[in-house]
């Protein structure tokens, strides 16, 4: 499985005003799955309805139907040098609500799925604390739990477009991110457990993959609301999302959320790992860095339509997409169909959380005239989405992270959808 | 794979002086998971921290560790004729939060798992409608969706233990409940577009399973808070729950809840199916029956410790379990260790939704005497889950369905965990 590639610059297709098609002849769409003819649908016995089909043994563990086999994670293999150190993407237009399914979110590893037996796994705390401590996984399940649905977002989603539309499909472009409730203890849980010295002002997390990644993390925000989480959406966590222990650092880049929890340290100032000097800061064009940018900014993005979800029907449609914020909650989406020059603001549905995707819709009817769609997410701070020239006007073009720009999906009159740059 | 059966009768177990074993020996059982020995966890370095794991095309759609192989759904082979019609049940004592893992959630079938391409599938209107109507899957998906979460529990789930403990297992006991993120269309939708005549009264709802699954159902629930899904938790519906289009019948017993559903009938009276006469009326001591009886009520039940998840360790632990009513929101969860003599209130942790479970924890040291373990949910009426004699008084001990009494575990002072009653 390999995405879609691309060598579009950066004003291919770029499309200065506005629609580009609009008016343009109706496609041969039809406005409705029916046919004259009878529907042997309706006028033939299914099979399903004939005969017994498995029963309860067959499935101890259930797995999708076999007619979703295109629901899948997909990788990108040109995009890193190995799979053990590389990144496969959630299929975002294949779903709906605000969970996402755990079979589903999508990996980034730097050593491969570490396999961990969870009776040989431990967590230390350590350095700057008054007292050492080494826990098992049965010590931490024996303090108190609590339960929060999140988003986890890496640094570099969407980072490919910061030099124009790259990639052919939402998951592709926006696909490194999830959204799970997750089960744990807090870190201020265990901290205070071990006592924090009056110095400490960071941590050090460190997994236990053969990586053995690790991040600098301020102390304010672990005592804040972070968590180590052992449960991910009822279950245990998934290997590939750190089974059995991980780091939830709610809000702030996925890179922080180190899987696989082996140690935290505590000190003083922060230790300047690979992930933190030579990946995640970017290089402004007059030769400075940002570095520590934690947080994810308000971002959105339209799954349905989207160049994996064409439209296959004129007449009455449904527009689909979630949005999130890593400074609070999401207060309003807006949703423009001529590529910027009007919004309406989309319906929001389902639960509201904070630093957790919400979803939105626009119910609209379709007459086939071609459409730019974007969206645009606000915040509970104020904080309006940002266009991504808007972006590089302030951090240029070399940036890889925190590329949270408006997307722009062109929608042809056959229904075909392409990701286009109008600024 | 097979449940626990057991012989006991309704008084074998039951203690009627509260704790059996109060004032025993402590027994061996740790303070910690921790010995005087270096931790070989710590001092030797593990596989996975010296080898590469699995890069990320392994596994397209994820699973579970292998060391949570345990984790699955169960079925008792003596409870019932064939395993096309049967039942598995839900691993309670296995799962945290309130989101129930789509691969986890009980089955209950009368002809197996329907397997439906959902492009011939078909859902049809009729009866009194001003216009009959066919939808395709396509044609619902682009009808205004909502999102949901809701419990759905079956009639029957703890109905074996009407006639004293059973069963050795909240799996088993409580089994049958599961608690899930819908995405679909409310039934008010797809009714509105059909036209409903002034004198319908009853819709009746029809599966495309080969049992053609049928149930009759008031059109004032219809009409309030009923969904057809055709997604849950993210993706697409599984299988063996319905897959691709479901009844959503908040706060109602499980059997409304349509599979497969291919058919609704607006009519202006029920249909006296099978399901509704023969199966889901409880006859009474006097020899009437209860019937349509929908409503599920408030109920709870501590998930651990019980019978498959006894106590390993003396001192500090986690109490947990969940509650939920057909009535509304769960206002209060009350936890009794000493058979009903002394109640304290639970934590309720995570999100509270209508018609939802929630999860509630009692954090408390342990010092390894016996304990009698009890919970008792409060819903938004004021309606207090009621004790399983209390049921019997009024309902008699012929009833299968709709036993909502509180239910007991007795631990033992090794930390072994038993099914008992004390009325």
């Amino acid at each position: 499985m390999s995405g879609t590639s691309s060598t579009d610059t950066l004003n291919r297709r770029r499309f200065l005003s506005g629609l580009a098609g609009a008016g343009a002849a109706l496609s041969s769409l039809p406005a409705k799955a029916e046919s004259a003819k009878p529907d042997p649908a309706i006028t033939e016995v299914q099979d399903w309805n004939r005969y017994l089909g498995d029963g309860v043994q067959k499935t101890p563990y259930g797995m999708p139907s076999k007619f979703e086999k295109n629901v899948v994670r997909r990788d990108v293999s040109w995009l890193t040098a190995s799979p053990e150190s590389s990144v496969n993407f959630t299929p975002l237009h294949e779903l709906d609500g605000i969970i996402t399914p755990s079979g589903l979110c999508f990996e980034r590893h730097h050593s491969g799925v570490a396999e961990i037996n969870p009776a040989d796994h431990r967590l230390m705390i350590n350095g700057l604390v008054d007292k050492p401590l080494v826990f098992t996984m049965d010590d931490l399940k024996r303090m108190p739990r609590v339960n929060k649905i999140h988003f986890l977002e890496c640094a570099a989603n969407s980072g490919m477009e910061w030099r124009g539309a790259q990639l052919n499909g939402c998951q592709f472009t926006h696909g490194m991110v999830h959204n799970v409730m997750y089960t744990g203890v807090t870190l201020k849980t265990v901290l205070d457990e071990a006592g924090i010295k009056p110095n400490a002002k960071w941590l050090m997390l460190e997994g236990a993959d053969a990586a053995g990644m690790n991040r600098s993390l301020p102390i304010d925000k672990a005592l804040d609301d972070c968590m180590i989480a052992f449960g991910m959406n009822g279950e245990a966590l998934r290997p590939e999302q750190g089974y059995p222990l991980r780091a939830v650092i709610p809000g702030w880049e996925g890179n922080l959320w180190v899987k696989w929890l082996r140690r935290i340290e505590v000190g003083d100032q922060p230790w300047q790992t690979r992930e933190e000097t030579s990946k995640y800061t970017d290089l402004l064009a007059d030769g400075r860095s940002r570095k520590h940018t934690f947080v994810m900014d308000a971002k959105s993005i339209v799954t349905n339509p989207s160049p994996q979800a064409p439209l296959k029907y004129k007449g009455r449609n449904v527009l689909s997409g979630f949005a999130w914020s890593g400074r609070g909650t999401v207060k309003r989406v807006d949703v423009s169909m001529d590529g910027g020059r009007n919004w309406q603001t989309a319906r929001i549905d389902g639960p509201v959380f904070d630093k957790s995707l919400v979803r939105f819709y626009v119910d609209f009817d379709w007459n086939g005239h071609e459409m730019m769609i974007q969206s645009r997410a606000m915040d509970s701070t104020g904080y309006v989405q940002p266009s991504k020239d808007e972006l590089r006007k302030v951090r240029g073009v070399n940036s890889i992270y925190h590329n949270n720009g408006i997307q722009t999906w062109l929608v042809r009159s056959s229904g075909e959808t392409e990701n286009v740059e109008i600024g």
